[in-house]
């Protein structure tokens, strides 16, 4: 039984709540929140405690984390975590700074306990599929990889302020999908962006719609379209061009419901946003993460996975400012 | 080069004349119409002669007739061309009296004249992948199968009084199809049907929505759902159950455009109608029948295709009077 | 919070254990099953206790019980719920015989206790969905009604000796969705039906493959196919036509991902049975019951709508008897 | 009438020539080929006569040509049939070399004769459906423009030779759909290549896999990739990202038979290749060449359309050369 603490509980912190409960391996043993009510209503439904990180930290009985607060608390956590050979569960990013995160990631390394980056895409169902697939063979090698990641609306100023802009908190997820799929490590990277949707985005400094390009040393690409609104819902798609084929998975609708009349044939809007989407994704993650603990073999999107999906935000930031490609250097770690 | 005469030059008749230019093999002679400004247009438009019904029967140079004028004409012209020798090329029905048709069909035995009734479907090119499909046994023994065939809207009272009825103008398609899919003569009918769409169908004596269930003595059953209202556009599906899978084949949109907004995701709508959704059926049909005279090889719907379809209109007529379960004896020619 | 009994700790009775974990509004207090470990493993998992019938329905705390044991301890434990006064959530069917079921029905009355027939379909995300939209009259009045409902695999040869057949354990599920989406019984049915799979379908008397018509006063019209194997997965699908236009569900993939290579585009199969496929509606159907209680509005599928769908069954099996269409009378309750 | 000539009575000129006899506002007097053979055939096929270009240049019955002859001869026959007053239909490319095709143009200019260049895709019902949905302002302002394209396999090695290559040979279509949809001049253009299907492909010099990024001044974008090699077919989408909603146009199968069994859904391929899919776009831009002359209102692809394209496929080979961003200057006439 992997005794858990969680801090953080908020939207995602209750995801992963309800998830833990789920799973027979763990348990839920104290919630740590800014939120005081919100701590108690969470600890009494899962009949955990409330607590402080000092008695978390201090707690021999607590085996891992699941860091579920703020991203400025992150790289923190995991430093305290790590020096408390507690295991760790991370919501994306480590940190905004690629310094800060290179220290912390040297904590860990260090302390030597498991870190799992909560790249929720690579546990969901359709992903994983496509995943397995490819690297079947049945379809040869990849060439070209194509994905399509929007978001239904644009996010208010303060949070677009605070998150790194675009590339730094959605984009990431992409940059992390096409490291996993191309199975290389881009050499090169190209983005064009721009401000579309809101006002505000152009006057936070940030982008809402962009395409970006990655090459590979062996000739392999991808290519990453993004936007803040999709007026017709969170728009996740992913195609796989190889050498014997192509793979794609399609967003997953609303219901199966088709009405088809003068109008013509309409059927149901993709699922509103991430967390019906990626509803499983978040369940196999929790699963996946406790599955290593108790099995030893962590085989988990690293911290080093989170430092090089940042490694690439920076870059397009960079490639966008200057209006050039960007050479990419992921190979060390 | 098969000498060809046509009978009737209007929608359809227009039809098969332009497939008979774009077909090398044939040649179109004589247009016969009763509408003379009609005939010569056509004449014209394919460097034909207008032409009487004797001047047509009485020119050694005439190999075959398209006969696309009236139904109550065809009984008739079928006879005159058997006596003439020339192959026939007819719309369906024969004529509406069984008797008739019997008649008609023994004179054209007799003189061993070529007679395809033009039942279309058999050569549109999806339904003709199915049926290679299922004849090539990768799926095993059809088992159920299921025709769904709506039309647009409900044709003008005058035509329904003439027409024989659902059964006998729309559902006769449906029921060759279910004969050359189902590989067996169904051996029992049982109709459900009620005049649900506009209030003239109901005082023509008529029915416009229908559910026809086939039964065949190894156990293989079929059934027909039919309505002559779809607002969404001209319905043509079939599917076939069977011991290894199921093969289905869907409506034709019309064009692939797809619209995803915050209504939806809305796509187009089926081909309105059967001019434009078996556009290529009626050009392989009458390649088919030229093909046929040129080789020697009759493969086509037959006369007795013709009969046993209406038959089974019969036989549908006849159980929806007495709300009881029919007999079919399809197997006598 | 509602306290629960679960009587039979199976596969469905699983199911409905951890979604009552899920709902915040009830509890499980006991679990009652004929193998004492499974009633433990299942009373530990969700911290409730293994229980005698006796205790259960002595239990003053005991609000509600859920019945999930075999089909023939239905009727008595529904009477016993009845007449302990507690709500009954019961698996269908009440009972095989009609003349039991309207003795255990009229025992329901007089306690005046709510009983729910777990009719999971109505529940189902995709079915609900489409029952809203024809609700809200946007498509008009429903003209005809088409469900295709096949399962993967026939059951053993033991289940089918037991189950009442095809119609009574298969068949019951369309024809209360019939029901339910035609509003308005229907007057008339007529079962054609054979034995195609397996051997052994037709040595227990049973039948396997079916065509299920059936008619209503006002003209409406359902259809209904069945099939005990279909190779592609559990096949579910609702086509409604109506005034203004067609609504269908289709079934839901295991993954959205497609494969495109030189055989074609291939797609997943639908989800395995009724445990993936109907989760959701298990997880709604549950919470619907629990809300029912809690609110004193019970708008469930009640004991009459399990009474009147076997009445259907029962008329199936005469009609395939028969070989005749067969009146209807579900309007006396 | 209007009387044509057809230079060039190859694959495409074939596909020209029946377009032409199946207009009845046209007529082909004369077809001009290398091969003497292919000529009479095609000139009797179609009741023509054999010429040679002086013949057709000096009769003043000739209204207009139709050039479908090798790419070397394009710029020729232009000027020719612009000394001569001749409307001119032409198969892309004007030349290979901007400078001649600059001059050519002038000359076409000077003497004011209507030049069509013929990019098919425009003219198929897809493509016309989707721009016709996007101007009528429904979804909004275009924010981003993905355009996937792929043949099914890469041409021989002597065709890539005198090709021009990927950028100029196939993606120029690509950028011509791509301006005609984004209704503004892009402003710079990023190439990413690589040669992954044929040996041969790299030996001369060329690349078969490719992503191309094109940006405007307002911020809209696009995406092009292509590749010489899709094994499932001619893959030709087109997705349209606007503010106020996506339109998309997938490919058009070769048939609508789904085949479902143990293995997955499987439909149809696409179809095969340029052909078969855009046999309608022919059809449609040869009625559009006759009916801007018989209107006198021309509203074609010019040949500043064909310019423009070429001057994108030269910078995309010049940013593949030197690996950067290559502004575009596509304003001036």
């Amino acid at each position: 039984m992997v005794n858990l603490a969680l801090f953080g509980a908020g939207r995602i912190g209750q995801i992963h709540a309800a998830n833990v409960a789920l799973n027979a391996d763990c348990n839920l043993l104290y919630v740590v929140d800014v939120n005081a009510e919100v701590a108690q209503q969470t600890a009494d439904k899962y009949a955990a405690k409330v607590a402080t990180l000092d008695t978390v930290f201090a707690d021999e009985a607590v085996d891992a984390v699941l860091i579920c607060s703020i991203t400025e608390t992150h790289a923190d956590l995991i430093e305290r975590a790590a020096l408390a050979g507690k295991a760790i569960f991370c919501e994306k990013p480590v940190d905004l700074s690629i310094d800060r995160v290179n220290a912390c990631l040297a904590l860990v390394k260090e302390h030597q306990v498991p870190l799992m980056m909560a790249f929720n895409r690579r546990f969901d169902p359709n992903f994983a599929h496509l995943k397995n697939v490819l690297d079947s063979g049945q379809v040869g090698d990849i060439e070209m990889l194509t994905i399509s990641s929007r978001d239904p609306s644009a996010p208010p100023a303060s949070y677009i302020k605070s998150s790194g802009g675009l590339f730094r908190d959605m984009t990431i997820h992409d940059f992390d999908v096409a490291r996993w799929l191309l199975g290389e490590e881009p050499i090169s990277l190209y983005a064009s962006a721009s401000a579309l949707t809101e006002d505000y985005v152009k006057e936070c400094g940030d982008v809402d719609t962009a395409i970006i390009t990655l090459t590979c040393k062996s000739g392999k690409m991808a290519v990453i379209t993004n936007s803040r609104r999709a007026t017709y819902g969170y728009d996740q798609r992913v195609e796989v061009h190889a050498s014997g084929g192509m793979l794609s998975i399609n967003n997953v609708p609303e219901s199966t419901l088709s009405i088809a009349n003068q109008q013509g044939v309409s059927s149901q809007k993709p699922m509103a946003f991430f967390l019906e989407r990626y509803a499983a994704a978040y369940r196999h993650e929790l699963d996946a993460f406790i599955q290593g603990i108790v099995s030893g073999e962590v085989n988990y999107p690293s911290g080093d996975d989170g430092r090089k999906a940042l490694l690439m935000a920076d870059a397009a930031v960079k490639s966008l400012q200057t209006g050039e490609v960007q050479p990419l250097n992921l190979t060390a770690e």
